[in-house]
């Protein structure tokens, strides 16, 4: 961390400034510039809030050289995570996996749904059973019979299932219940008792990035759940908040390689949330493949207009079939060894 | 709701989908226009899924036409909503009241910031004993003992005390030790086993706008604590996250007076986090006050630098002790009578 | 367009408002719920300022119903708009371009430059003689001498070349020099005088997204070039402003379908500023390629370091030549007859 | 400025990169940390672009560490600009000043509105001749006309008049009928060439952030203003671009204090475009107001619902002078002796 006094600070103050730091544990480096004086601040300054040293008298900025994020840190740990779903499908460091299903469970379609996205080549399957509605009118989940059925179904074809977990007080059940792969939405990506809770198990997290977050937010947003032992984080990207209205969210493209260079964790793509259309799922689902994303999660349904949510963004099983066919060639294309 | 049916859909897709409504319950009203025709849906339109309709073939638009919040919305509750906090404290409908204390409860220096914010002023005490933070290694709060020791000292003043919740595991125990008022904080705005949690009791519930939520997402939220039968909210505005960079957040003033117009619940401003600088919090104070906030809430420290958290947004109690002198000249102004 | 009147409208304040309406040349049709009665305005809506109906006492809402853009309007152009840039290079409806070249002219290392891409495969040469810098202390561009040395290289290798014009002094000139396609730069993606003297030519204008603009503003702006007169309107989405600090700006991927679904003009696609680092522009270049852009434009400088401007985005020849092998594989994946 | 060396760059490489900037004029200081290098880079670093150094293969991070505007810098600068806006009236440094006015010059019921303002107190009339329109069809304004109709009205109640000019051909026309303060719009806040020919009048500026623009590039457009040789330059913070759609803009209220903070220029506040709904203007005026704002300017009209531009945010002359009012009683809590 570096602190820049300002050219009106006195020498006096450079040194109650400097003591105050190193009777904190940290070491200091002091550079005098022309106009201003540069005070590195060496140790494990996680713990120093940027903030306070700058609202300091005689200071005029602070910035962070080292990421506040380490267990998530490619500089720690310079090869790729691969996180094993379990029923042998490993995603991450070139594992490609296309999660697809329904938004939400809701009865016995979910054995052709799944059959279907299995068929055209999906390795797991997705199900909401409690759902996070922004009307507490709408449609809620079936709850606990809804992960027995996620995973009678998913298991019966041998895939992982991947259901999102709202409430720590949840968990427990989920594992019990042979949930594999345990989802945070959007809207609790900074639920750090939810995720101190998962970081407590081993099982595989699929943490979404929160729709006003930024991807350092996002990244110490696995390191709550690393920091608590369990290393299994497969990053979602779902877009973001922004000012533009004709989609639900605005899809960040440029966090799959930003991820990818600060990050050795799996960062996959969710082009349903990330439009809102059926329409325009399909290209976005391309281009998350062809940005390298490690893999999408994409919401699949028989009958989208009577889907009991989400419906508008949901693929009809054809539209995901083809989708497949052509996701395959741009990974190709991706993947070519050109020389 | 209103669906916008394109010019080439054929009369009879437009039967079909006049009758897919009507055979959902709701009564349809049909007016062709010259280029689209427009089909009013009358109900209970909050269960149903605007972008699901928008993604139908003939269909071009969906609009709502009522807000999807009705316990606090305006038009059918008038007059405004007085919260009720304990020890005699209203808030709400021309009671504008100052919340104050330190940003976390660190121990006994907080018997000396309760005395001098109470003496300027301040109504209620604040201070954090479970902290929200973004890194997992930064300080995380005193925990019970810390909401023990903010009654202790709060009650002793006959101020009452407003705590942040983050765990639904914990709301018992919040009001067990005598906490008045629930706090929940921007990252759990839209954590909703928790509001349905909160929505159970009958406390005050201080309800944050997430950082990354609309207006009317807050007043959904509102919605959430209210619909399990608790009205007793406060809504408070405390900065969102745009593109600017030299404050924390931004400070949305425009916020107070919407509320105000689309809702009867008190809203409340928070400049300490909605800027993020010590050297800003006053100005902001008083804009939100001039806006015509029903509160505020500031933290304050007695020595803000040697503060466990958030000490570069803290008033020291002579800085606040100054800004609740002019906050009071601003009410008056805004309240005077000009006739 | 649709006013929503209130409930406690009385039926006189509602004739009164509608006999103002068709005061003004348009026609009604009334249709009374059970909450709300809705009032269809059918005319030439485009005139009529939403906020001014909105703020009237007894109006609740305004909605547009149909889109503000005409010209630039797939429903009354259902066909893609083909764009002719010169020197037999065609642009949209299924003709991919890729435009590459330094950020600025710089002087004879141009000629390097566009054999390298012209080799690469590039059809088109950009290079900026008037930049526009957001210090009025960086460098500025070589002006007309830039304009002159760019189109002598460009159309000896029978490249069309493209350059941003700022002023609309400068838009003779530029035609004069021979600069085949005039660039817009997301600076004055809303500057009117500049757009309408370009709309008096008949010259290909490339328009890029205002980073504050909205898809329909971007839209709206291609209107103002359109009203004139000249139809050869090509977008440029190149990311757009968010709270995301990790790159210069935010690709907005959606961007390109949603644009498809709206309008018949070409749309490409700049990942050069839509991310600002060279290690994110291939990755961006894939992304936009599968999600359908008509093209890309990218930067490509010999010694990225040494360059007068934007160093830090462009690619060497040898990367570009890498990513234009992987962009044509891709656009066979995209473009592949799956049956 | 600052460069963060990654701790894998060999001796070599730091030399290599040492002498690089050091061969372009500017001196270095570095200091080795644990994990990482630091190198001082220390001279005008206004002209080097921090995107390019961070785009170095050993290079982590780039830090400006002094703000890239000079001429509206207050560490240049302490004391605040009053600017001359003619006719007696000084804006800025203690000085608060309103700007009154109908959106566009309409004709000549412009007598009745500027009388009614003036009356009310207000000491600037307003008046758009040239009107930027998001749509070519709708109203753009009576042109030549219109300045010389706003000079006449102005001038006899000597008050200077304000209007907002949008192409550089036009500035010396605007000069010419005698505008005294002359407006450059959100849209045409980073459109440099106007910008430039501003600077070489000795004309106030009335520059509006652009919508799009953080404070930082706001404070540079001053900066090509002042560049030029013009340091009458009034800043106004009238709204920013994010998710929130209850409400036409954002109003930034920080931007406020930090502009004071960072600048010596005067900042005032446009509450009309900052909430586009007259039942905002007026709490917005009055926070803006409260938070130290150097002035406003507002939008009346004597019938709003027949103005031919904007009437959705114009207040009444009752309104306003009622508004006035209340302004003044808050400036006096604002600068209230509290001793």
């Amino acid at each position: 961390m570096i602190a820049i006094v300002k050219d009106s600070a006195t020498p006096d103050q450079l040194d109650h400034f400097v003591s105050w730091i190193e009777g904190r544990g940290f070491k200091t480096n002091v550079s005098r510039g022309e106009n201003e004086t540069i005070v590195g601040i060496i140790g494990d300054t996680t713990k120093i809030d940027p903030f306070l040293l700058e609202s300091m008298d005689i200071v005029d900025q602070v910035r962070r050289v080292s990421e506040p994020f380490k267990k998530a840190n490619r500089k720690f740990h310079p090869e790729d995570t691969v996180v094993d779903c379990g029923h042998g499908v490993l995603l991450g460091g070139g594992n490609f996996q296309v999660i697809a299903g329904p938004c939400s469970v809701e009865g016995d379609n979910l054995w052709d749904i799944a059959r279907g996205v299995h068929e055209a080549g999906a390795t797991m399957l997705r199900g909401g059973a409690y759902k996070p509605r922004t009307s507490p009118y709408s449609y809620q989940g079936m709850g606990e019979r809804g992960l027995e059925l996620l995973c009678e179904v998913g298991h019966s074809l041998d895939m992982p299932v991947v259901s999102e977990v709202m409430d720590p007080r949840d968990v427990e059940g989920f594992l019990d219940r042979g949930v594999d792969v345990l989802q945070v939405g959007t809207r609790n990506a900074q639920n750090f008792p939810l995720l101190r809770e998962l970081g407590r198990t081993n099982a595989p997290v699929l943490l979404k990035r929160g729709m006003g977050c930024t991807i350092d937010e996002f990244l110490m947003s696995a390191e709550y759940v690393m920091s608590e032992g369990n290393p299994n984080v497969i990053l979602c990207e779902r877009g973001i908040r922004t000012f533009e209205t004709r989609t639900r969210n605005t899809f960040d493209a440029n966090a799959i390689p930003v991820v990818h260079h600060l990050s050795h964790l799996p960062i996959i793509a969710d082009p349903s949330h990330a439009t809102g259309y059926t329409r325009y799922v399909r290209p976005i689902a391309y281009a998350a493949t062809a940005a390298g994303a490690d893999g999408l999660e994409m919401e699949v349904h028989d009958d989208p207009q009577n889907a009991l949510s989400d419906g508008a963004q949901a693929l009809t099983p054809t539209q995901f079939s083809d989708a497949m066919r052509r996701i395959s060639l741009i990974r190709s294309a991706v993947e070519a060894d050109l020389d």
